[in-house]
């Protein structure tokens, strides 16, 4: 039986009841995270909670006991027997319930707090043989650094990627490629790892950044500049990261293979890079 | 007690539970409507329904019973005892409860389907005196004719509204006026009533389209083009509408007074006809 974390407690999860009036079911108000267990630890815990932090301050949401989301996160683990699995945790804040009025409600109430988790099997294949994707014309709104549960246009888009036979949208605004419909991605151009520069139009990517840092460290050229639709053309490799995958080749982009649709050498250095990482925080 | 509908059942409203895994609560994947009932009779129900199909189209969101909703809600006045009282109805349909998956549920799971109707009263003072409002970025996506739950922007922005002392956040993109965080909004510049085409940069208001139609009637000059920021300066009147304030006027923009600061002669005239068209549907 599934043992999931709701506003302080934790219960069976089919005895989890959200309110209709949750303002997180109403108005998409509130924010989430996903973190990883490594069969022993948590990937970047530190750098999760900073950005728990930043979002919440983004929509103006408190929840007073952010600090326990580590030991919450344990203790999922430790109760649902999942120590020696890979695991993502999740974690959702909304604004707590309150009869439907755009308004924030006055006085506060408390936030709605839900955290789950649950084992699952990395897909192997798609990290090594890499992964076809779709361009798409990015129609989020304009605070993308905000990881909030607004996420219509973000599944709208990957669900035509699986229509397509893909495995992630590109997106593409004014031009200008962002991110993925829930990835971050590089690229790499004329010999330099390329990524979009943190801002308000993308989501800070927690591998993104761990991989940006590997990067630095084997002395391989990294520029944090936008890439332009046009520039494809020119690219030699283009890999995606987020937390469950890590980081995945991408070997066509619309069909129009990238490279030699296998992945290229820089990605499968960072792919190592990444690895060991891993394996000296597990040791 | 007050009784809601949640898949096909009318229950007490604290005995309606949400699954934390309901697609409306981890992706914002579905749309509303509010319709009014104005003790007697609902406000155009039609116009209310065509939205609704369209926005499940939008989202490619199905719920095979759509055709009961107006049942739904008489149903709801009825059992609430509500028929002699101002009403609003609000119904939410969402993608269904599936383990969360960006991907659509596959195979397909039912819609989440929960609709309430609750009185409230009529804001007397706002409709005949007029409203304070405040600019604001647009910084929605880019499909704003859906009628989706991905509501942050919209509540982030009216909160701003709020705490500025104003009722009504205005929205500009690209220079351009669009709309308001709950409401279109309509200004009289050189004599001509003018607001916002329809496009994806406005949710299709109801009322709007039968105050355009009202307007017709009158024989006002009506023009739907956009209004440029920078001709605020030029306009002598401004007012909002949706479905619970009908027609409010605007009697100042970021504290800069419109007209005289009390409701224009386009605005009277047009509430007089809307309630002179309510009043005809009454008897």
């Amino acid at each position: 039986m599934e043992i999931a974390y709701f506003n302080g407690n934790y219960l069976p999860h089919e005895n989890i009841h959200i309110s209709p009036d949750d303002r997180g079911f109403l108005f998409a108000d509130g924010v989430y995270e996903v973190i990883r267990w490594y069969e022993g630890f948590f990937y970047d815990m530190e750098g999760h909670m900073a950005r728990l932090m930043r979002s919440m301050e983004g929509i103006r949401l408190t929840w007073d006991e952010a600090g326990s989301f580590p030991s919450v996160a344990q203790e999922l683990i430790k109760r649902n027997n999942l120590h020696s699995l890979p695991v993502l945790v999740y974690l959702q804040v909304t604004r707590g319930v309150a009869r439907r009025s755009h308004a924030f409600p006055s006085p506060d109430v408390p936030p709605t707090v839900y955290a789950f988790a649950r084992s699952f099997r990395p897909e192997k294949e798609v990290i090594s043989s890499g992964i076809n994707t779709i361009l798409k014309e990015d129609t989020r709104w304009a605070s993308c650094n905000i990881k909030s549960v607004s996420l219509l246009p973000n599944i709208l888009s990957f669900q035509e990627a699986r229509k397509a036979g893909a495995y992630e949208s590109i997106f593409y605004r004014n031009d200008i490629i962002t991110e993925c419909a829930h990835s971050n991605i590089f690229f790499v151009i004329n010999d330099v790892l390329t990524t979009h520069p943190e801002s308000e139009k993308i989501l800070s990517g927690i591998t993104r950044k761990n991989v940006l840092h590997l990067a630095h460290e084997a002395g391989i050229p990294v520029s944090e500049t936008a890439l332009r639709v046009n520039q494809l053309d020119e690219i030699t490799e283009a890999f995606v990261t987020n937390t469950s995958f890590e980081i995945a080749p991408v070997i066509a982009i619309n069909d129009k293979i990238v490279g030699d649709s296998v992945p290229g050498p820089v990605t499968k250095l960072l792919r190592n890079k990444f690895d060991t990482s891993v394996a000296a925080l597990r040791s």
